[in-house]
């Protein structure tokens, strides 16, 4: 149910790459370009090892979403589709077949 | 079809946090502890904003998925789950309803 | 002439730890606590490597001494002066004795 | 005493541009290009906020140290001199005149 809110929450973001850079938080930052885009992943990537070193679930949670918000709106910039990073993830680390089969067995 | 890797993905890694520490890369970050998932975690936040600065689309498509991947693993070792951070991004971002239909609308 | 500016800088950063917490930027950061000032560090750093990316010496000077000035005040914080710093990098870094001697021959 | 220490540092750093990327740490970073030293920032700049998250004194000052030193690299290879940054950070936060003397009376 929850699991295309990435390619739902990519296509909002990339409606907004035309909007008024008034109109929304996320327009605002397309209008301010790349490197503020980047600044942000900085930004949250710090502030989500900060929250996992104070142990607080919550924020961690809320970190976590906050770089990869970010991270989605510099991929949108880019004209990049999250669905790249997804397909590389399970390319690269091969969540499929035995892995899958294994941790699927594991957690009966 | 590629939308519940994260949820897939996830559950590979909570199946190797028992595992020998030599028997794969995670199984190795887990047993190391939660400071070196953290320093992985900045050095791919870098490793991003780098890529994107060059402007290489494989390259920040790549770090991306490193990015998010050691995301993963840290929120597996807090006992958390990826879908946390999904509906945080839902829940926060308004991707549904409204938005949800505008960037429909937008698409056609 | 300029070569003490860190040990002046870090006695006023000092001085200003019992500071009401409106009367400067420093005083604030302090009020705010350990958390802010890292994530400070962690923003510059993001801002140092973009600087170094977009070749722009001016901005990479800038947020060079952005990144140093946050790392001071948190020494300030933690009571560690910068001293301890530099004889960290002195001692490790050999800068003295055979590899000074190399340096200055060099740049003779 | 300690405080030329940058400085002779920087000129170590400066005379091992053109050495054999196999004579020294140095040397291979600047071999390997600009990304991989500001990789070494992000890096550096993520353990130092784990090292006093962690409250550990001696490790802050070892992060600190590596972070620095890092950068220096990294101006080194802009052809930056690290005096620029020392003189940024005493134009922009005034540690001269008004703000040293009130620091020197907190201290007595």
């Amino acid at each position: 149910m929850s699991d295309d809110i990435l390619q739902r929450l990519m296509a909002v973001l990339v409606s907004r790459k035309d909007a008024d850079p008034d109109s929304s938080y996320v327009a605002g930052l397309y209008h301010k370009g790349l490197d503020s885009i980047l600044k942000k992943i900085g930004e949250e990537s710090a502030e989500t090892i900060i929250a996992a070193k104070s142990g607080d679930k919550q924020q961690i949670v809320h970190e976590t979403a906050d770089l990869w918000f970010h991270c989605l709106v510099m991929l949108a910039q880019q004209n990049l589709d999250a669905r790249l990073v997804l397909e590389e993830l399970e390319r690269r680390f091969g969540v499929s077949g035995v892995d899958e089969k294994a941790a699927r067995e594991q957690s009966k």
